[in-house]
């Protein structure tokens, strides 16, 4: 049928850094992706980008749970990065090149998360280095908060602010993220 | 009163070691600790301790949640660690100098934890690199599943493997580990 034809394949520059990055199996995992950001630079130092982040941004975006990324998770991963960024310039307002406590404060009450003074500390405090929250930090924290919350009101359907959890469901919200 | 006298300082040589590590402010930090791991060679490889571990490890211990160890703080820390590097050649019986998923179902089995196969399943592949537990994040693992574990635990008075959370209460088990 020539209906059944493919497309013909788009010269996609995209695809071809995709590729290069990907190596033989076609697939990027938690390493490959952090150096692949270590080189951009989109955390704006020298050090390389956290491999943790790496890991929480696979996991939110592996759907089929390889571990890995294809393509078109790849290309949300940018996506959703430059959201990212724009997102940590427009509160680093002293333009430190890092969010600081009240900074972040600001951050995540405007993402309409309403949490406790003390719990808010805690999660500053977990997500900083002297003080201050650097890019790949930053987005560790948003992903884990964002799943974390979404997870947690899956499950409370009734929209109560409480959810009843058995161990393993625990477990498995909160590990694997 | 001279019952009010401190003993005389004991020359322990941890208590140099510790002060070598924390410099200036007498405490040791996430980024601290993580130059002293890699230094030690505990995880057997010349890659730089995970950050991360670190960061796990401290909020284990810090209590007094100053995201920073004091001495004792450390010395608890050293003892912990030298429990999880026996642990971890136990377990990697085929003696890689990594725990392979096999290896980590039987640890996890054997530190108690009821975990059903699709749970462990995640966790190992959420810790693992190319199918492969290193040290450092079969420690960050094993903190990670005993803090929430008894997180879940002392909200389950009676022991019926079921929790009811605030959103709050559970963003701060989550979040902050
Ligand atoms: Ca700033
Ligand atoms: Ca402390
Ligand atoms: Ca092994």
């Amino acid at each position: 049928y020539p209906g059944n034809f493919a497309p013909p394949p788009v010269n996609d520059p995209m695809l071809s850094y995709f590729r290069a990055i990907a190596g033989q199996d076609g697939e990027i995992d938690s390493e490959e992706l952090q150096r692949c950001l270590t080189q951009t630079g989109v955390s704006g130092t020298y050090t390389p980008f956290s491999l943790e982040t790496c890991r929480i941004m696979i996991s939110m975006l592996d759907v089929d749970m390889t571990g890995k990324m294809g393509f078109n998770e790849f290309k949300e991963l940018f996506a959703a990065l430059n959201g990212w960024k724009q997102n940590f310039m427009m509160f680093d307002q002293d333009r430190s090149g890092t969010v600081e406590p009240h900074e972040m404060a600001q951050a995540v009450s405007s993402m309409g998360y309403r949490i406790s003074p003390n719990t808010l500390s805690g999660i500053i405090k977990r997500y900083s280095k002297g003080g201050r929250i650097a890019f790949d930090d930053y987005v560790a924290c948003c992903v884990k908060l964002r799943s974390l919350t979404d997870a947690f009101r899956r499950r409370d359907a009734m929209q109560q602010g409480a959810v009843s959890f058995q161990y393993d469901d625990f477990l498995q919200c909160t590990m694997t993220i």
